[in-house]
């Protein structure tokens, strides 16, 4: 395509500059709103240009280093980049980078892990500083100077309203039939003239398809043609089939007891294997009219949708294999009207979430007897990725399921263990964790029976006999009953993992 | 007065009995729903009678055992009776009776602890079972059958509604005038169709000022003449005060800063003498026009609404000293105006919290030097009383404020430790804590600049030097450093404490 087709605003067609010429605008110590949610969205080029100017200065001796919000994870071009620079003073709120999490676990560079929801509001309360440029890929710029959004939304709004400078990445990889997909709500307000957010079914649209943006607060437009970078689709293993059949025995168990409707209700799916497994089973299995309220996208709601599984789905982005990608731009005009792309204080609101009653299944690191959950910090101090929504989701869902294998590393790490050594996920907010060994029904359940449920249902069973001679020997010697622990040796299996590299005594 | 005249309705006058006759007619292994919200609005007789009979079946050798679903903590009348006989199989969603707490504690009783949002949807899901009778306190009865609610809503309206059967007493005690001043919402609805709760400043009202109740599910209607039972209200003391003061310091700052409006944002406020050492402080303070959207009107709300700088409160009950009630009943068309009482699900609704931007203010038993909080599990086995709607609020409050004293137990326990032995609010949720020491203000910060604010400013001066050492330890020798720990001491702390009745070395 010629350069600055996607660029229809004559206006802004005098900001058209290199990666390395925006970059440039952008000095030291600020803080920067990036688009990216997963692989998707995110800008190309520029984040790149900035880390070799970083490490210029570095080499030169010049300190610089800027804070990197997002709407969620991003790709090496932005993350990696930036982090392997030592160009990050700040991350929030979510990473998934291999060199971000080094950073961060050395204690060299700091990361707020931070609610999905709470993300755009605390920008506008003005909690998290001031926000000075946001940089931000879209799909193209009308006449008027209105943005199509990209592959992602996020926080994209916010970051466009708050952020004193904006730069564009304006990708023409992207396809253009995303325009019209997305439903960028105007609506927000600070309390107290918050109003009701309009939504009572998955798919309804409450606002726009583009992001409005003062052409004046535009200082640069930079040009891409670069693909999104999102992990091929792996095919389930056996762990996350098993997983996805309790799962799914669970579900019609409920329908016949008319505690969920037969078409289910909203689904909410975590990113990964064992969500693919899941969806793929639900695409074979009995349910027909299904719908999403979720996050991401993937693979296993495409082929939904195409077998006419799932009617619509509502997201903040795309989360989709280099082959679905192509699939799905194929078919896009198709999947134009079942897909509605919200940004993420909309598609992770806990009003919205409880209102639509979602069906929230997660992944964990691991569980406890009495159903607390660390969903981001192994053996309690290194950082995996971050909360993301599973918070938002979790506590206001419906039902709210919490999914893992049984064990790590071989067998060298439970996923269940006497107390998890860090907490993202209270007992207030777990319903039900599943393993490829079963599901433990925790609803209505006190601490000391969930523990029955979680060992004998949910446990390896290897690590079985280990599990009930902690929980008879708490329940025997334990000050208080109600939660039953030996704070002593409460996290002798993560000890024992850190000295023998296995859990097992 | 004279019996019968709160009974209106002619239709039900041949459903007076005694409290004993009512008790009678519940049999073993139900599941009760009971009104009461703090010593508010709780059956004053039936669950006494009910105890005794309990005792006469146990000491026959005949096992009767119930289950206690209540709005929130009752009375001695209520829990500490049907504890005392080993009546209660298992209780939720909240309780701080003395009787009640002991036999949790023992391992004698069965508890959940819920968030207070969550309870009466989970009984409408189907998930807590079934539901036998209801047990409610009213103010009286109308011609047509309406109830009028007493003290406290609560669960009331699920009890009536979900219950086979119900029993009512009639406390003519409860002032008359309370009718008109609640506010019942029936339109909630199961998934997926649920509608946008339509509140949108504190004082609205969305529903009638009576309980439906069809009257052929009444099999009982007992008349009472007692009175609430809630604690007499103490003068704050010294470190109420002062965590009072930096508290409100720090409102001063916000609203200067033009983060928080002049008038505030609807206040949230627990139960006890930080609270109303709180409210006491904005009686004084230089805030006018305030509202509150809480739990509990506590006295200090009532004085703030005198003096003029409270205009309105929304709650699900009183919990009033007996000097406060008697003030409020001589002036309640005063406070009618200014009060509604609505069921707990939407007092406590995330929905309506997260629209209005609470100012959340609750207690904590313990916090770590990372934010995490403990606010129910003494030496994390224990449960102190339960986390009440403490987690409905802070999760979707504008600010999220959690008050203790630094020290108790003379000093020999320290409110901040290194890892809180249970977790209640995760570091997610958590963003203003303050001590009588001062007030350390989390927005932003990752964990390790959050150790040094709470370390430094809410740590009693005799555990900083302990509590620095464990920091600089765990920063130098942690795995990971997101959130520094060293596992095999994470709990030393408590463990000491267990051992020689005090954390200090």
């Amino acid at each position: 395509m010629s350069s600055g087709s996607r660029i229809l605003c004559s206006q802004l067609r005098d900001k058209i500059m290199s990666a390395e010429e925006a970059a440039a605008l952008i000095p030291t110590h600020v803080n920067i709103g990036m688009s990216g949610f997963t692989g998707a969205g995110y800008p190309k080029v520029t984040p790149t240009a900035l880390a070799k100017r970083i490490m210029d200065a570095n080499l030169a001796g010049n300190k610089f280093k800027i804070g990197v919000w997002t709407g969620a994870s991003t790709a090496p071009e932005l993350d990696g980049a930036l982090a392997m620079v030592e160009g990050i003073e700040l991350r929030l709120p979510y990473q998934s980078d291999p060199t971000c999490r080094k950073r961060i676990n050395n204690g060299e560079m700091e990361y707020i892990d931070i609610h999905l929801s709470h993300v755009a509001q605390f920008v506008w309360f003005g909690f998290l500083g001031k926000l000075d440029i946001a940089l931000i890929e879209v799909a193209g710029i009308l006449e008027d100077g209105r943005l199509i959004p990209s592959s992602s939304v996020g926080n994209n709004k916010t970051w466009i309203d708050q952020a004193d400078k904006v730069i564009l990445e304006v990708n023409s990889w992207q396809s253009e039939k995303l325009e019209g997909m997305h439903d960028i709500y105007y609506g927000t307000k600070l309390p107290p003239d918050r109003l009701p957010i309009p939504i009572i079914r998955p798919n309804d649209r409450i606002g726009t398809p583009y992001f409005d943006c003062p052409p004046e607060k535009i200082i640069a437009i930079v040009e891409t043609n670069s693909p999104d970078r999102n992990s091929p689709f792996k095919d389930p293993d056996a762990d996350s089939k098993r997983i996805a059949g309790h799962l799914l025995e669970f579900l019609e168990h409920e329908v016949k007891k008319g505690r969920i409707p037969p078409n289910l209700l909203p689904l909410q799916s975590g990113v990964g294997n064992i969500a693919n497994a899941v969806l793929a089973g639900l695409s074979e299995g009995p349910f027909e009219g299904l719908t999403a309220y979720t996050e991401v996208i993937q693979d296993g709601m495409l082929s939904m949708m195409l077998s006419g599984k799932l009617e619509s789905a509502s997201a903040t982005a795309f989360s989709l294999s280099p082959a679905a990608i192509k699939e799905m731009n194929q078919n896009l005009d198709l999947y134009r009207d079942k897909i509605v792309l919200r940004p993420q204080e909309i598609s992770n609101h806990p009003e919205v979430i409880r209102r639509l009653g979602c069906l929230a299944m997660n992944g964990l690191i691991e569980a406890d007897i009495y159903g607390n959950v660390n969903s981001t910090h192994v053996m309690g101090t290194r950082i995996q990725n971050g909360i993301g929504g599973s918070g938002d989701f979790a506590r206001n869902a419906y039902l709210s399921f919490f999914m893992t294998p049984s064990q790590a590393k071989g067998g060298a790490i439970s996923s269940i263990v006497p107390m998890v050594s860090h907490v993202d996920h209270t007992e207030h907010d777990v319903q039900i964790i599943v393993t490829e060994q079963g599901l433990a029904d925790l609803r209505g359940l006190s601490p000391k029976q969930r523990a029955k449920q979680i060992i004998e249902n949910c446990a390896h069973p290897d690590y079985r006999p280990a599990l009930r001679d902690y929980y008879r020997r708490s329940l025997e010697l334990s000050p208080g009953k109600q939660t039953p622990h030996l704070l002593e040796e409460a996290f002798s299996w993560h000890l024992r993992y850190q000295r023998t590299g296995s859990m097992h005594a």
